[in-house]
């Protein structure tokens, strides 16, 4: 089984970006735990990251036939992106939407996510923990 | 430790109640799988249900000093209770909101929970695995 | 052929309660012109009032198998209950939806009913017409 | 006495227009079925049609001093005639207002009834049943 | 000179149609106060009523070329038709709005008017005086 | 008879002031132009500009018992000033708002006037014309 | 194979009516292209004008049997008219809605097309073409 | 002279919940602060708590006859129970809104109020003295 | 202890204003009953009024060291003056806002109190009463 | 003479991507449909694709002075891209916008076009059909 | 060259009012850095204040002729005064609308600037430095 | 010190660019008057612009730790991309929002800055001058 997780627009700079919210873990740390947990349960593990919104259009139309699952952060994307909503839609790898922070709690316009009615479930607010709980969910419980 | 799992109106009818949208998976079917995958952690269980907002209420108050956390699907009360808001913005004990079904990709009413904002996070759309997430997030990952 | 009437808060108080509004006669006497209406065309009739949400859930819930057609007045939870609306979409007996006064004639809050749609049909604005209304669609019409 | 049954547009196009909400039952059909039940009652029966929102207008300014009742489906002039609802406003003929489907259960624009709040009630989601009780109500419960 | 007076659905109802509201004065009384008026000024006038949307629209088209001004009082049409606004903007008569009410202290929806942007002026609130003051307004102050 | 003509902020600028929506005519050569037609019918005339909003309010208080009408051109302050409101609601002079362009085809912000509800009617759009017709409106036709 | 071309309110008036919006090609004209464009098609042309909602809306309904394709421009009665918009429904004749002008670029109650969502397309802002491009996507590309 | 106190959902975890909010001070604090100046001044005490709104229905309507005036802190309910709007319509008894924090100044969901409009007054923002200025409005101002 | 107490717009007119809503009690009353009530308490009152936005904010600001607290009525500058809420935030004198009618009872624009977010609290219905209350707010209970 | 179409987000997954909506042709074989018909009208076509809004903005810049129109379909960046808006209405070669699906039919967030107003045109709903009416409308019809 | 420094509302508070925000700097040290600057550049400064909306109205009518500029900082009267948007559209002095805190970050109401589409330009969050960026725009950058 | 100038997308069509509203100033103009003043001011410019929303972000990403300061004209990013705001909120560098028209003063659209309550002060309308007022604002005013 193959799951691939992609990270949206400044998720690179976690752990130096606004720690108050975020924290000081670092996506790579994020990736580490990942993977030790992946490698527990046999499960091969895809990490990226991008801040550009053509280029995760891309690798979500590539899941096709590639991943079994995708664990999609979009970031600021999540709120506006109607391209990565349509690719999402146009594949038949299901997605689960996680978020580091809880967004239902944040400012408003974080409040709505664009991607969440062609996604299969929402994981927030658990920080490094979404991630973890993003493969469970695409893993043990599909 | 021990989680305290509440469930709120409508959640006794499950397997009957519109099988599209929520499966045929009784109440008693997620309470025995929550059993077992918490017995393998060595979590204590509290299970409840009641169709009563106020009851609920009562509930969430009474959690103070006697659970380490509460998995709460507050139902149709998710919407509109400023009093189970309130009730879990009084106590200390982390809350960990969660929903069968996908909540946000359904009519536009069910879409904003007036609980998220007091709540640690929000997992929804895993069905019966919403419940198993839960538990993971409130005994794992905390 | 058995037709259950729930009524919801305040009902109780009719005959006192905004007479310019609600009018003189009193639930009782909405009761007996029910019963005798109904014993003419064979029909056995339950009729409640509970001023609790959660009452009305539950009562809505032992319909099921129990009774041929709900006609329901659920005063002020008409506006604002999810859980009442989920338990009418999670059983199969058909609900009919009546009001006393005529609720799209009144303030804006009254003007729209969250229980509407996942009712058979809706009847307002006739007084105690809207009961022996409701009995005939619920008996004769279906 | 005498009842005066006013059609709106496309109501004429009933058994053949979208069967999957309006049924296979035409205007023609429910004319008679009205008819039957009036002539039981001993009430006088007038039945229109019509496409033109100036012409319903007429019909219901004519009914004062002629008829003791209009039962109206005012079609898709429901929810934006001005006209209409002032006609029935300036006269002193009660009208109760009747659809067969559910309107408060469709489309967001077909839920709200401009006519509303001048007439005496609303019948609506019953199909035929709701002309027969439309005449019911307007015959025997006044 | 000549000025076309068009009158909009129920105004045919004055004098009976809520006197509270509109006064006792007819339609009929209005005209003959109009024309008294036009006379000592010297104005030809043309006075029509319809019930008809689209006979309002022909009749503001046919005014190029025959007439000088037009004093509206396109009642419930005031409020939602595009096409008379289209119609008054088409041409290059200059169209006085007036109404016998204060619309501006009513209904909200009576509030707005969609064909206020195309005419010269609004004149409200003065009964039949609306009707002298339009006839003033489109002949000395032009 | 008397009456009372006030004039709102920045109409002391008018003929300076944007000409090509307000015209050349200064507030001078308005006022004379009401002088005439006043006098022609023995009508005594106050007529006076302030930019204060509590000093118009002032003299809206002041009119009760010494001018059987005013004719306001609130500029600025016809779109939000509560207190103008509730002067002209306290009295018990008539009040007739005018305009000297058409408000209703201007900005969104210009066209709600939260003072017409408490005026006897509303004139707009006629430039000097409007204070005519107030005058007019005020004098004959009251 | 024939079409039918219905055109609605004030479009009689083409030529004349704003050109600066909608050019100097009268209604005429545009018959004459659409005929001649149709002839090279082999296609049967019916082309019809009313300024009457009603009428518009028999037109519909009568098409049903007699007619493969509608090309529909409904003019001001695009933005509100239900009446049309049932009429559209009800029927098995494919409409294509056009538009001399871009709706979309003018303004805000004119973007919002209440037939749009039961027609097969829509197509405007060619002026002429509109129509020209309306019979090509009605004949050819069906 | 007797007067009820009413206190809604979570009013009995005052002390403990969000002190930085509603101060260290009981519900037992208050009744007792309460109970000493309804002393002073010959005043008869009824001071209760509920989670449930049903009970806080039922209680409104058991005070007509038994009380003369009601002081209420409904909490979580005041922002959205039509069912205790409608009790305290139904009765003659007058009610005192009261609120130990601003309401005003808080989240947007919580500075309306469904039961204000029924209500005598509101008192919000002084904490205990709430209370005492709500005893004070109905025992002295009444 | 000195206690300023600040009345806006109109307030000079208690007692002839819409006496329906505001009673026949003077703005002279309330002073004499506002001073008789603070010589029991020894509090010294400075007791104003004015029509004038600027005077209300130019007297706020001068509260600072000279007033223990502020008692304000301002009246329609209430909903919409930034410049009196800048002034009350600007200070560290605590401000009560009191109204003598139930703004939250009344038209829309009155609900919202834009200066009640930098108040103490907010006190209103009870006519004089709220003066009253006023004065006890701000020295018995703070 | 030469067009250039441009086709946005996931347009390369054509004839896989929810083939319910968007059908099973794919954007070679539309590419193939356009090409034949251009060689017919000796036009000259330039089509390209791409997932990037950026390159979608650099590509209409490039098309001043090499093209004589544009086809655009902006896919998901239809709705919200203010960037794509600003590069058409800095250049000067017209641009006709098309969807294959009808986009007022369908979600409210596809509904309103951000480029709509600086496009020449609009042609929606009509599949493969739209993009030979766009380049009928291109070339033809200018 | 002249220009003209307009302060609104509770800027004479500067210093005291909430430093948290607006700094410790006061209205004298701004106009002590704005005087120092302007010599450098030999230009003539004139620096008012004012509480009044009205006379704030006529300084800037006043401008016309004397000043060559005008910087203003309107405080609380930005967001709703029509008056002194009204006021400044009517002269052609150029102003520049500046603001010591950054508008756009802080409460919703502040946001908008009901002058800014008549300003030349705007300039906020600069603290001081928002007068001398104000002064640097009128003088060198005209 | 070294600032960093941004440039958003279509800015690379400046003097091109609907001369109307942007003039006719090319970016290079801009980038060598901003040069020119920096070297008098002593100060390194680095000045960039790119059509790519994801290379901007990496841009600010890439400013900590190498800028002093950023001057960023967003283009049509300033109005959705959260992607950016992120971007900002995640560094230290305080960013200063710059637009060469007055966005306040066009579409609605425009009038909101996503990314305004990240930056520092936003500087607007000033053309050319919005750039050297930028640096000013960075350089001298920090």
């Amino acid at each position: 089984m193959k799951v691939l997780f992609l990270n949206g627009p400044n998720l690179n700079l976690l752990g130096t970006r606004q720690p108050e919210i975020y924290g000081d873990t670092t996506l790579a740390d994020i990736e580490a735990a990942v993977r030790k947990q992946a490698e527990e349960k046999k499960v091969e593990i895809d990490f990226r990251q991008s801040n550009m919104e053509g280029e995760l259009v891309t690798w979500i139309q590539e899941a096709v036939g590639t991943a079994d699952a995708i664990v999609l952060n979009a970031g600021g994307y999540t709120h506006n992106s109607v391209a990565i909503r349509d690719a999402i839609a146009s594949g038949n790898v299901p997605v689960i939407e996680i978020h580091l922070s809880h967004i239902h709690a944040r400012e408003e316009f974080r409040q709505h996510s664009i991607i969440a009615s062609v996604c299969k479930g929402q994981i927030c607010g658990f920080g490094l923990g979404s991630y973890l709980l993003g493969l469970e969910a695409s893993v043990t419980l599909k």
